[in-house]
């Protein structure tokens, strides 16, 4: 038979696609596409020393490139370790697609040391999950794992290649299958949602698409010819944020914060958000965090079209020349300096940040009240984790670099996060990628010691404390991020922070900074 | 309601049980387990700043102390990010129970960021899975999980906990449940495995709990009586070693030797051991590593009482008064000198481990030669990776210095596979363990670039040899151990490495060394 084996067929068939960006760490299973690397130009392939750090990488690219990178696993076991950043991705509405070799069809029925569930492991991460049967399947598997994947807002599309499908002859190079159009918007739902943003009563809750410049825009003018509140999610997978922009604030994480927040509103119109509930459950609290009798008009879900969800609401208002509310000019404030606290932080983050940055954001506690100061931060696009997983940062950040070599990038980690993908940092010394990371080093679990009384336990004593708690040892984060190559400094004051952040963000390749808090 | 939640029944139920060891890393879901470890004296929690460090632990707890610890996991996320270990755990025979945190029930349909579908990532690595519906059953269906984490030769049992089970009252402490009688051994069966085993055409292939001390004695003596061949399988849970021990040798990894040492077997007698299959598929050559015409004798699976497999055995062949093959002597060989290499290392090895050492074998290419030298250390346990997941062998010596404090343990790993559980550092110095841990840094993948010829790629062009290339940039393990606490030192001639691992023997608490390659 001619030349092309399943291996190649799959990389040809991805580069077709526009999928040109793999984050790998392959295995013996693996090989045939690693040899394929080497025979089709035009993938760049992104090594990782551990699989969330590829599939959390393959989640950032998305959020910034709008295309699908893949991710290159071994097995079962390889596709397990990038799982909890699968979860991640997949709330966030992030395509990915997932190429996870499966031992030889003929080996399968040994149960070897590594023979897994695969498609069991796939299927609770993933929207589509399919095993290929023979190497001339593989491309057109291929091209409609990768329609999948970028079906809206984007999906985890997980395709399980056994070892003989890449290496038997008789690949065919599949042609690139067109992704679905989103969801239409319902020109009923629409007079019902402009009929019900009327007043100080009613809210228009955006998430998903809804946040990017424009139609932030187109909101924000909704907002002021209506006079409707305008709130984000508290977790959003992209927002453009930043001076000449319309800021808007976030439902808070705190569940009495939120609840305070939502409770004047009694009609809510949804344009890429889900209705507001916990994060978790608390005894005798609701989960719900809106009234009991709001009314919520659906007008767009994040599969939606949600660019022509929010045109329509500003000419079915009437807003289309009004003038936005929440336009914030770039602050003048002086450099920060003193203790560093989560003002100072802030303070120190809008002075440095530079435009065009991308900011992926993990800080947890130390960050929560980042979103108002930096409304005044240069033009910026802000990156959340939907997903709740820890873990997600600093991966995440590699893919938005390696998504935007032009721009700059900061990872905002707290420290218990930062150690779940630690192994991130040699990723972005071998890529020279252009991430500041700075860790908030607080030496604990800190968002628990607050859930801890949340969840109704009284004065917990020294062995649970303890258990949330990273001060026994301290981490050496400047050693911990040279020991994978990575410069790195540590500050204890505001100007420091500020000083540091703005030398990281100038020089080419990552840096790190330890935040003494 | 009278004073006791559902967590503090499931912790006082785990103590009746005799399951008093906690490897953890909680979330906010499980705030009450955290709060029952303080009302509740004897539990020992263990803290891991990844899940894939606690599966590990377990793992490497159950092979020592031949009971089972708990994981206290974070949801379906902090699951998942345990499952490659749990994985290993599930092929090595590890007993293991999984208590893994969900959102109060009320809380479930409302699909919050971190719902998951818990069973359905739990599924493929447990034998057992189980989600308790109210506080008062949580006693109970934790000692079901503990008799199924019992099961011989151990099984993984994960128990999901909705967050109001836990903080509701109502809670009631189970009596422990007697583990099941492991399988019989058939006397039929055992007529046939004597008879098969007759002379140098015979084999007796061990694995499982057939390797104890006193097994591997019996199975020597059967050697000697009847002139089979006597092997264990190349990766082996725990393992009896060392001078004035039975020492067997090992069904080689690599295919092509494999094949021609079980090429001139034509009956095999399997105790606790499976019929021999390759790792992999490779292309043109055979999955099963045996002669075509070979029979086996299936006398005992690793379910089954291996000890009374092996007393029959002893009996039935008359060879219970006979002197045993394979008794070796404590090496006389002066200490290696020079540089380091894989038989250099094993010299090193063989002088410095002391008595009663635990080794976890990591090592993977660098270790492959260990074996034969290592016949004259002293007498040791030794321990492989079973499932074939790298990233088990610091989280393995965690567990098993926990459950043999007055054990040292020297944990041997290749570099790429230390990256993947690297966090494991902090817990060994947290917990101050006995650990050595020596680092094989070739900074490759190496074996995967054998597989890349085995699998019949030729002539691998530079980017396929990049992906399996850690040297850009060289990983710092030393300041990668000091960063997380745990003193280390870098070695480059047999002769230090002696030393150093002399003196990490010595010494109490943790320590590293970097064996430059």
């Amino acid at each position: 038979m001619t030349g092309m084996n399943g291996a190649e067929s799959l990389v040809r068939t991805m580069l077709a696609s526009d999928v040109d960006v793999c984050f790998t760490n392959p295995g013996t299973s693996e090989m045939h596409f690693v040899a394929a690397l080497d025979h089709v130009p035009g993938m760049r392939s992104v090594l990782a020393l551990f699989e969330g750090v590829a599939t959390g990488a393959a989640d950032g690219y998305w959020r910034m490139a709008r295309k699908p990178a893949s991710t290159l696993l071994h097995l079962g076991p390889g596709l397990a370790n990038g799982l909890s950043n699968l979860h991640n991705a997949k709330k966030a509405g992030s395509g990915i697609l997932n190429i996870v070799g499966e031992h030889a069809l003929p080996h399968l029925e040994l149960d070897a040391p590594l023979a897994s569930d695969i498609e069991g492991i796939a299927r609770p991460v993933s929207h589509w999950v399919e095993t290929s049967t023979s190497a001339t399947d593989v491309g057109a598997d291929a091209a409609r794992a990768i329609q999948a994947a970028s079906t809206a807002p984007g999906q985890v599309a997980t395709l399980i290649l056994p070892g003989d499908t890449a290496w038997t002859d008789g690949g065919v190079v599949a042609d690139p299958l067109a992704a679905p159009t989103p969801q239409a918007v319902d020109a009923a739902m629409m007079d019902a949602a402009a009929a019900a943003l009327d007043g100080s009563e009613s809210l228009l809750l955006l998430g998903s698409s809804a946040l990017t410049e424009d139609n932030l825009m187109r909101a924000a003018r909704v907002a002021a010819k209506t006079g409707c509140g305008l709130l984000c999610e508290w977790s959003n997978a992209r927002m453009e944020r930043g001076a000449g922009r319309a800021g808007i604030d976030k439902v808070p994480y705190p569940i009495d914060q939120a609840l305070e927040k939502l409770g004047g509103y009694k009609r809510i119109v949804l344009v890429g958000a889900r209705e507001p509930i916990g994060f978790f459950a608390y005894p005798g609290k609701p989960a719900r965090l809106t009234r009991p009798d709001v009314s919520f008009v659906h007008l767009a879900g994040a599969d939606a079209d949600l660019d022509a969800a929010l045109d329509g609401l500003e000419h079915a208002t009437g807003a289309a020349s009004t003038a936005p509310v929440g336009i914030y000019d770039r602050s003048e404030a002086p450099d920060p300096t003193g203790p560093l606290n989560p003002d100072s932080i802030a303070a120190a983050l809008t002075a440095s940040l530079p435009e065009n940055a991308i900011v992926v954001d993990e800080s947890v506690t130390t960050g929560r009240s980042f979103f108002p100061t930096t409304f005044r931060a240069a033009p910026i696009t802000w990156l959340n984790n939907c997903g709740g997983s820890i873990g997600y940062g600093m991966p995440c950040a590699i893919g938005a670099a390696v998504a935007c070599p032009d721009r700059k990038v900061a990872a905002l980690i707290g420290d218990g996060s930062a150690m779940y993908t630690v192994q991130a940092l040699w990723t972005m010394a071998r890529e020279q990628l252009d991430i500041t990371t700075v860790i908030f080093a607080n030496h604990s679990y800190r968002i628990l010691r607050g859930e801890l009384t949340n969840v109704g336990v009284q004065n917990p004593g020294p062995r649970a404390v303890d258990m949330l708690s990273l001060d026994r040892p301290r981490l050496g984060w400047t050693e911990m991020a040279r020991s994978m190559g990575v410069a790195a400094t540590r500050v204890e004051t505001a100007e420091d922070l500020t000083r540091a952040m703005r030398a990281g963000f100038e020089e080419n390749g990552p840096s790190l900074i330890e935040v003494a808090l």
